[in-house]
């Protein structure tokens, strides 16, 4: 499908490994004052003085993460940079650098890896990172991308996952479900496409949760938020598998139970229609659905007034003793243990 | 191959991508005081104080970087760290933290993983590095590794690529060509196994060179020596694509010329008989062969008396204007230009 979109097609080899990270990179300033050299030695050089340095790390794999029928390559380069992000913000820290590593096949021209670092760029420049560093190189199927977002924090300021306390609330950002059912729409599309290529289909309606899928956003701006709310969580996490499956992971390595209110899971209006439609639980996706990217924080009681009635940040429950166990509390008010519904790539 | 070996197989969707990365990571200890957070939360914490952060990545691709059929899961594991320091001590740096991501198919099972995770150990253990972040995901095809190793260093010990002089002396650490002849030693073992599965190969006599392909050290000693002698080179590069790569790196980014002796091509005795017996030219080796993961560098001749007689330690050249170009004066010193002949992943 590539190929059909873009008449022009430079093979790889034209290039070599060496031109080829140097044609794709030129482009891409530093713009940091603590990236003192990016991409052209051996390594990157990086200046936090006395704050510390946070790093994460991901891949992403052709038909495991992503489709490229699709999902266009700029989109593949922009998403594959916020979801790193993601981890820093969970970390309440600011994103600094990015390294960037691609493997393709040859079937991939020069002009799809531009798209994808167009992607890259848009990234960056969005969220104010450098890249530093990356790797090129061929695979023997597909495409894979490797990415380790690097950030900065005062110390005080870190929030982990493990520090979770009793009567905490539970704080969800933004509204939950939207990607995964994007994913179902596109995934409806691509069917009726194999049916009857020439059908266009109307994606209007679904504009909302397909942009959730391909092109999902970080919240950068939370932590900005938090910041001048002067709220710091007691525990924080990205939602990259389902609200379900991080509520365990908070409440695990925090040590405590936790009741989440099913009335009070945020969820946009498009989501509610097109679980219908699917004939899908809105909840159960909420769950279970992932790649959301939100951000998932417990908060002291006292700082609740500081949150209250922000658009952004929704209160779906409240940390328990470890020995009350993980709850959900239906809109029926029966109480349903939580289990990881948390999306499992070796299963297929 | 792999199956083959190992009579017990756990399937990986029976544990899950959590259960896995916990599974495989559980037993890495931190132990440097850099590493506040390991694997566990969104992302990890380093401390690096005033010194500077040092950050290089890699990707390595089964059937372009690595043939599972002779190179040992422990052996590739340790060679995937390895390689990646090695670019952290190009920069004069101290390696402190890693963190590795692998996609592989179902076709691998844990025993495989525990045996990759083995050799990352024994490499973290070696050069003392803390295992701090990780991904597994699977893949259509075959394994996919990256690594990004971090490193630290005080800014007034960095060496970078960009900063030979004219007269500067030109030098290399260990011998070269070994990693090349192993791997056509271990090629050449394939096929005779594939003919007759029963003839045992005798690799006693090739034994420096196969162990040269697969278990490479990073030249982390070299670091400490310069400093114990009190040289900092001017600039400095690590060989992974061949000498007259690097050569060319070295001088491009410098914007000097160079001259390199041919007949101070530092070469084992072994190199010198294996090149006979492939009818292969072993100084083509030394400058083209690559993964040799020894140090090169220039020192003002000032600093020529602190390395005079090192063993570890061999001046090939100097450094030249710009304009007198990049130079191989052969043994029967005749005059040849330099040409890139390093590895590109990208030709079949």
């Amino acid at each position: 499908m590539i190929e059909d979109k873009n008449p022009q097609r430079t093979a790889l080899e034209n290039l070599g490994e060496f031109g080829l990270i140097k044609h794709l990179t030129q482009h891409f300033e530093l713009n940091h004052e603590s990236s003192l050299k990016g991409i052209g030695d051996d390594a990157a050089v990086l200046d936090f003085k006395n704050k510390k340095a946070i790093v994460s790390t991901d891949m992403l794999v052709e038909g495991v993460h992503f489709d490229l029928s699709y999902m266009p390559l700029k989109h593949l380069g922009y998403k594959s940079v916020i979801v790193n992000l993601s981890d820093i913000y969970a970390m309440n820290a600011t994103a600094t650098q990015v390294t960037v590593s691609i493997a393709v096949s040859n079937r991939f021209p020069l002009e799809a890896l531009e798209e994808f670092y167009e992607g890259v760029a848009m990234a960056c420049k969005m969220y104010n990172v450098d890249l530093v560093g990356g790797d090129t190189t061929s695979s023997a199927k597909g495409m894979i991308i490797s990415i380790t977002a690097i950030g900065v924090a005062e110390e005080a300021d870190i929030v982990y996952r493990c520090d979770a306390k009793p009567n905490d609330l539970l704080v969800v950002t933004g509204d939950l479900g939207g990607a995964y059912l994007g994913l179902q729409v596109l995934d409806r599309e691509k069917e009726v496409f194999k049916v009857n290529p020439n059908n266009q289909p109307d994606l209007e309606p679904y504009s909302y949760i397909v942009e959730r899928q391909l092109k999902p956003e970080a919240r950068k701006d939370i932590v900005e938020l938090l910041e001048k709310l002067e709220v710091k969580p007691t525990s924080m996490i990205d939602i990259s598998d389902g609200l379900s499956s991080e509520i365990l992971h908070l409440c695990n390595q925090s040590e405590v139970g936790c009741n989440l209110f099913e009335d009070k899971i945020p969820l946009d209006p498009t989501v509610i229609s097109a679980s219908e439609e699917f004939k899908m639980d809105s909840t159960m996706i909420a769950l279970s659905g992932g790649e959301d990217y939100e951000l998932l924080f417990t908060i002291d009681q006292k700082d609740f007034d500081k949150i209250k009635g922000n658009p952004n940040l929704t209160v779906i429950g409240h940390i328990a003793p470890e020995e009350e166990g993980v709850h959900l509390i239906t809109r029926a008010n029966t109480k349903i243990a939580l289990t990881a519904q948390g999306w499992n790539s070796f299963t297929s």
